[in-house]
């Protein structure tokens, strides 16, 4: 099995293939709505405006019967593939599954990702600046769901003419939210994948959400949101960042890559200087985030999780799932410990017992949670063949 | 099976139960060495004045055979059961294991447990104060390791007359003790029980306890350690605690305990004041344990996890634990995901090559790493019954 790239669910950083790549992308912006008037929030509230970031891969066919929509996880955006620059030393987040020949073949689909409402990658967020102050909004952008990310998405789909996509596919909140597509417009998706993701937050999730944002709002410089324009309250990010990192990781793929080897002596020295791989690793990881990431969305983003609990509005999951017309792939990993295969079963189950077409595979893979991006190999055969059996059939 | 009351793994907290118990309890002091000399730590310092804080149960017999040291986890203390005062309110944390006919039944058995090293329940730590300077130690307490905490309970019972214990008990890190004892004293420990425990913290336990130390030192009222006398660093020893409190946990029972329950409404507010139950109590959890504990114990006792692998001096387990000649009892439980089952068990097939007097028993219980402090029926049935077989036989 290859070494695994040390990433983030943000995807491979030091990626340097050549081949077979997408080549330059250069993103693309929508804006919709004005004050007050825009998307329909879960809150009642009409918000708006609203600038979507997004990229597309690929050519959009006659009949617009080719569209995947790529739906990011927590801390991605929507540079799925490529390269933005020729200089850019960092490839998208998925580019091992994007491209000629690979799993999302660009010579048959179009393939598109936003940024999700609340981010922080192009997208309005507690970031972007309110047109109503000529300040950013920080705490005064409002709560969002879920199921608000799809409706900006929606949006996105009806101003590019796109009535139905071929497939939905996310891991982790992005299969969240490819479950709230298929749930909400089950005439517009044809198939929905999902990968390492569950139906709705269990309290071990929402506990470690919790300390995160805990963590971030007792950094003194979070100022109660409004640090805009001054220093970031880094420490507190990069904290609520380590915590993600483990969740995110197997006590199996941390033993086999750290183990408990100490980073620059060969014993120990019995001082606060002695530190573990494993420690300078997730400092690391915590310290990198905060250059490209907002407190604000995290906070933000971290509670539309919390709240996601897709049968909740329906009455139940068997509810929600007998309104979908889709099929379903579903993808858990056995060492996946923040979304355990426990929890894809629950929706494969469900959607068995609505007479829904799904598949379902766990695959063994040491990496945790996040080996739906360090998995890349076994997925591409298998998301390949179920889109063959989607496409060119809607 | 009985709601398990809401406990770290410091013990039950509302805990009224009248019968049983072991009444009103002293604690002791003991006091030895002077400065630059005292006991010798692995660092290859040597340390003191120390003072132990200890508190015994039941009564010494005249062969002083009948010794039960119990060896008590991150955050516990010497006291174990029973109560200080009349209107104390809580009891020991693990009262419900120790008294007139309880596992550890007082009748029969004397049992012993004195606050670690570094710890800051009247044992000397970082928050005592240096006879040198007159002022608390902070960062210049000597960094110390799970040997060293042995060390200061060998040299108490050298003071109280006592050659050799019939048991030594802990969990988790009490575990890592106990085992500590059976591998440098082999001559002095009858029967060693080993409960959730390990022989060596994994990398992700380290990366856990690493997340605690960087949430306290990013506190701003930390100040590298100089906040006595000052306010401590409390939202920052909160964090570390809300972590900690995760992984004592499981997602099973916290599951069956929150769920998804909002804490004070029934339906989304769509606002930051909307709070999930779990949420609720680790921030709870975490504030109460501010009162109790000190910043700069929580770092060098995880430090001293951090370093802990118990066959490292002795160049592999195997060769650690054929030094041995104690029985042992190894317990672990099915949903302990900090130290789960297979790290018991890596102990117990050690032994077993070394042709070892080993039982292990794991133990089908939801509670996660908590349970070896929640699941106290069976493990009374099972370490009753173990120490019979080693009372009298010494």
């Amino acid at each position: 099995m290859a070494e695994p790239v040390r990433v983030g669910p943000d995807g491979p950083e030091n990626d340097d293939r050549a081949g077979d790549d997408i080549g330059i992308v250069t993103p693309q912006e929508y804006t919709f709505g004005s004050v007050g008037k825009g998307v329909r929030l879960d809150s009642g509230k009409d918000f708006g405006p609203v600038t979507v970031r997004y990229e597309t891969y690929g050519e959009l066919n006659e009949d617009r019967s080719n569209v995947i929509l790529v739906v990011h996880a927590f801390s991605g955006d929507a540079h799925v593939a490529g390269l933005h620059t020729p200089e850019d030393r960092h490839r998208g987040w998925w580019d091992a599954m994007v491209g000629p020949g690979k799993a999302f073949d660009t010579r048959k689909y179009f393939i598109l990702c936003s940024n999700v409402l609340g981010g922080c990658q192009g997208t309005t967020g507690p970031g972007s600046i309110n047109p109503e102050t000529g300040a950013p909004y920080a705490l005064t952008f409002p709560v969002i769901t879920i199921h608000d990310m799809v409706e900006v998405q929606r949006i996105l789909l009806d101003y590019l003419g796109i009535e139905r996509v071929m497939a939905v596919v996310g891991g982790s909140m992005g299969g969240m939210q490819a479950l709230d597509w298929a749930v909400s417009y089950p005439d517009r998706v044809q198939a929905a994948i999902v990968l390492a993701s569950t139906a709705r937050l269990t309290a071990q999730g929402i506990a470690f959400n919790a300390v995160g944002r805990n963590a971030i709002t007792s950094d003194v410089l979070w100022n109660n949101g409004e640090y805009y324009g001054k220093e970031p309250p880094a420490r507190g990010l990069s904290i609520a960042r380590m915590v993600g990192h483990i969740t995110y990781l197997s006590d199996e793929s941390m033993g086999l890559k750290f183990g408990r080897k100490l980073r620059e002596r060969a014993q120990y020295g019995f001082d606060f200087n002695d530190q573990f791989e494993v420690e300078s690793y997730l400092e690391y990881q915590g310290g990198k985030f905060v250059d490209r990431f907002d407190a604000n969305s995290y906070i933000y983003l971290s509670k539309a999780m919390d709240y996601y609990d897709l049968g909740e509005r329906y009455g139940g999951l068997d509810a929600a799932f007998a309104r979908c017309d889709s099929k379903f792939l579903v993808v858990s990993f056995t060492s996946d410990w923040l979304y355990p295969s426990y929890q894809s079963k629950e929706m494969v189950f469900s959607l068995m017992r609505n007479g829904k077409d799904v598949s379902y595979i766990e695959l063994n893979c040491p990496f945790g949670h996040d080996s739906f991006l360090l998995e890349t190999d076994r997925q591409t055969g298998i998301l390949a063949s179920f889109l063959e059996t989607v496409y060119g059939r809607g």
